[in-house]
């Protein structure tokens, strides 16, 4: 392809809202333009990058035994009011009427329309595993679009989902489509943190999150130094406390030596820093108590403290029966923060949220801020697995201007629950190796996730046993953005003067710079294209009456992985030589040009080949 | 791949509303299921064949200098404010509000997406001439979505724009999309007719459509039986009437003999037939005069017979000024019908239709069934060029129950405007060669269309020429249906068992059909399978245990071209051999196992090298 016959329009000047690398880059080397804020046009450069990400997608998947459909974007509301995400999906989903005033979604995602699809043709038990995907136009109206394709409306996502007998079948195309999604960054180039979402000591693995590093990320991660343990902060564990008592009877023996707890004026002191100041202490010494309340709690309360004329109720006909509010303390070590998302978890709440001064004047009898744990009886109390170590801590006394120092969890107070509800953070130690954790600010690519029979059941997906018996099945979904790969790969690899394209991604292998096009310049320089071309290599030819810094500089802000630059002089000498520069390297080398073809045939096919071999 | 693994859900019944072979077959074949009306999925075996429609339309724009781009599907309303179409589209096009009360349109086609990102790129006339292309997602709120994918509501469409400095640059571009355009059908295995949109005696080549003949066609097609003449009835020519007088002095000539007309009485006489019964004679020698109104109408009417009271006006500010409402009398022979879509563009008018009961008494002075061309004065006088060779003719007498005959044009009276606005019909003459006309239904497939200045102008895009002057490029637009194109492959190919595919689209090459999946007929079909594979070719091999007559029927419907049979009576013959069938031939052959692979291989490639082949 001859550079003029491109359309590359690249730019100078970058729209001011393009604050990260890709976004500016994506718009300076012509790959890119906005339509309207969120909804951009791929121009030729940059369809062909995104075609290669697509591609590799698409082979990945096939290998992995998934089959590839093609649902219609908008799809019907009937669906999504089958699965209950008609009411449940907010405004960020796209709705229509036609012109039947008829309701539609411009698709957001498709567990609605794959399961519809799958729900009419599923039979038998032999028709299972069934793995089904798609790479397809998604729509989602995001608030704030920004960051170029990496957060926009519109934007294409490869979904799979999998239908299955049992959970082992599930969990076998789980692991799969990890290792295909491992395979699919690999060969992009891109340096992904696999993160378990409910990792560690919150059990199980059902959800894995394929992260990429970026400063504007959306996820705080949490990373271990020495393993390779990471996790989402919403989910991120940590290794127990050296002081945790795994009973009261070791708690109570632990503070034998610890002086009666007693009551100490504490007049116009409230928060924790001015406690330290006050008695001349650290946050760690204190249990910090925060009153919640949380909402539709599906956990049974029957039993729990305070909760005794509580009525559960059935937010709608298929629900499960939920406490529709109630009320928690919930204690932690004065340095640490309650992870609300661990939490909700806890209590199968839907919404956890501080309990407004009001309820907490009611429910402990004082003020905000001389919560605390001793003789709290009107409401459960969950402590954080640190407080159940405390054995000499200062806390609030349940009246104004009191606090109470000396108290020791199992000798002057029992807890409802145990549990790991503190925001992990650099500096704790790894729940896996011991390592010392630290945070990164991490993009999610991918998410790979089982569903279980959210929609298979209501949705009313069925098939026969192997006994001739109606069951449902089991289901899995997995998702990886096209765009956002697409513009992480270029986040990971460019530099001041472009982009940095690794081979398997770039919109061109080699780019042909003659110094000037004309005379034997442009002979060699179309005959090294020629050739180039029949072995398969993809080949850009500057064919430009340009300058040729303007050519080098535009070579590097495209950032096509080799430069062949052909001039008079190096075809003078005996035999002729060609400049070869790697785009990603400093040095060029002079190369006869006879010898250039095979060399750069080999180095592309090699590269190709490193990229996607299978690790072992 | 094998059948058990490939998600082939085949289906005895169809929807009822299946009427026609491609709908019922995509479904009986298991490649496509419906989502909602005119909603569809592409299953497995049909997304195969329709990326391989894609992927040959791809290449074909792209040899033809096309550069693929890909827009959002979603454009924002105000592109369609810019070029107008925003109020012109009307309910077919799917308008959406998004969360922030902002109007955007799914796209129905893309003259605004593309004409905009080429606005913002364009400066130099260097850049001249671009042609641009996507392939993608775009949504017609049809109100009567049926034939499956050949009318859906959603579908993918290619289509491609140019712009260009002149009109001998445009028409180089719409040249050799009319030949990327053959190449493609060709290459799907489908017979086209180019229609020249307005051809023939309408002069001018600005827009040619390529049809495939399908019984539930949208489009009359008129046809010659003796040279490559195609025509939309909607524009069709035929030749002059051998009568056709090309002057008024030769018509008064050739009256000279017919005696003067005079009156007669036909009571109770309205219509042409009850006319020909009472005057025992045939529909070709009446003058049939129609009155029409017409809206809007951009013809310059200052001369013309009773309008000199009206006047122009502008319906907004950018449009040329019209006639609001305009009355034209039309008179053509009393056999043939009046073509509105001819009358319309040589009156420039937006719309005609037939004036109301009312309005004819009012302008001819008589009830309607006695208009006629004698005597009328209150509005123009347009008659058909077969008008222009009548020298004794019957008409109305503008009176109840009166009639004249021996009417003759130029004697008896003349005309504002002769022109040919008879619809063409089958038995008419070609006016190219002569030949005798036919009809056909047919459907678009594809467009090739000289847009002009339309969008240009309307959105604004200029460029510098070669004399730092600012100017306005001209356009065309191209649109390909690829779900229509990929339906009419298998309404072309198809017999009473299944499909029938051309291998340049057959979802699979071949199908290997072991008797019994087990024992030698196994490792055999394995092997073969294997072997072909590494070959390029795409192997569906029936692992299932199914009766043989159940995988045939299934192979015979599914349409794979080759179909390879491995039984143990053909294993055991020395040496061992194996049945090839085509699905397009009736016998079958026996061929030595072990030549198997070569003779096939061969053939596919032979056979997709002859589809691809150019024509001279």
């Amino acid at each position: 392809m001859n550079y003029s016959n491109a359309f590359i329009p690249t730019l100078r000047e970058v729209p001011s809202d393009a604050v990260i690398a890709s976004h500016r880059l994506m718009f300076r080397a012509g790959l890119l333009r906005k339509l309207a804020n969120g909804l951009f046009t791929y121009l030729p450069m940059g369809l062909r990058a995104y075609r290669k990400v697509e591609q590799i997608v698409r082979e990945e998947m096939n290998a992995a035994g998934a089959l590839e459909i093609k649902p219609s974007v908008v799809v019907p509301a009937e669906l999504w009011k089958e699965s209950g995400r008609w009411d449940s999906m907010g405004e960020s989903m796209l709705r229509v009427k036609n012109r039947l005033d008829n309701d539609f979604v411009v698709s957001p995602t498709a567990e609605e329309a794959f399961t519809a699809t799958v729900r009419d043709e599923l039979s038998s038990y032999r028709q299972l595993p069934l793995t089904l995907y798609q790479i397809n136009t998604k729509f989602r109206d995001e608030i704030r679009p920004r960051y170029g394709v990496m957060r926009g409306r519109e934007f294409t996502m490869k979904d799979a989902y999998s239908w299955h007998a049992n959970d082992a079948s599930l969990d076998d195309t789980y692991q799969a489509m990890g290792q295909a999604y491992r395979r699919i960054f690999k060969r992009c180039g891109l340096s992904v943190i696999p993160v378990k979402a409910d990792s560690g000591a919150m059990g199980g693995s059902g959800s894995e999150e394929f992260m990429v590093e970026s400063d504007v990320g959306d996820n705080t991660l949490i990373l271990c130094k020495k393993c390779d343990y990471a996790a989402n902060v919403e989910k991120a564990a940590c290794a127990l406390d050296s002081h945790f008592r795994p009973s009261i009877e070791i708690a109570k023996g632990a503070a034998a030596n610890t002086p009666p707890y007693e009551k100490i004026d504490t007049p116009n002191v409230k928060t924790i820093d001015e406690l330290c100041a006050f008695l001349k202490t650290e946050p760690k010494s204190f249990i910090k108590t925060l009153i919640y309340k949380a909402v539709n709690v599906e956990l049974d309360l029957s039993s729990a403290p305070g909760c005794e004329k509580l009525e559960r109720t059935k937010p709608s006909a298929d629900a499960p029966e939920v406490y529709p509010i109630a009320f928690f303390a919930v204690a932690i070590r004065g340095d640490l923060d309650v992870n609300e998302v661990k939490l909700a978890s806890i209590l199968k709440a839907s919404e956890v949220t501080l309990a407004s001064d009001a309820d907490v004047e009611r429910l402990t009898g004082a003020p905000v801020g001389f919560a605390g744990p001793v003789g709290l009886t009107a409401l459960p109390l969950i402590i954080d697995s640190t407080v159940a170590g405390m054995d000499d801590a200062v806390t609030g006394a349940l009246a104004k201007d009191l606090h109470y120092k000396h108290v020791a969890w199992g000798r002057d107070f029992e807890a409802w629950m145990i549990e790991d509800i503190r925001t992990v953070k650099a500096g704790d130690i790894c729940p896996v190796c011991g390592g010392e954790l630290y945070t990164k600010m991490g993009n999610e690519l991918g998410h790979i996730f089982k569903l279980g029979y959210k929609y298979t059941k209501s949705m009313n997906v069925t098939y026969l046993d192997e006994n001739g018996k109606s069951q449902t099945p089991t289901m899995g979904c997995y998702g990886i953005g096209v765009d956002r790969t697409l513009a992480s790969v270029i986040e990971e690899h460019h530099d001041e003067a472009g982009i940095i394209w690794p081979v398997s991604i770039a919109p061109y292998h080699v780019i042909i710079v003659p110094i000037k096009y004309d005379g034997e310049a442009k002979t060699a320089a179309d005959k090294l294209a020629d050739e180039l071309t029949k072995n398969g290599i993809e080949v850009l030819l500057d064919d430009r009456n340009e300058r040729p810094g303007v050519k080098f500089n535009d070579a590097d802000l495209l950032g096509i992985p080799f430069r062949v630059v052909i001039g008079d002089k190096g075809l003078a000498a005996s035999p002729a030589q060609v400049e070869i520069k790697r785009r990603s390297e400093k040095e060029n080398r002079n190369v006869d040009l006879d010898k250039a073809v095979a060399e750069i045939t080999g180095k592309i096919i090699e590269e190709l080949i490193t990229l996607s071999r299978k690790e072992r």
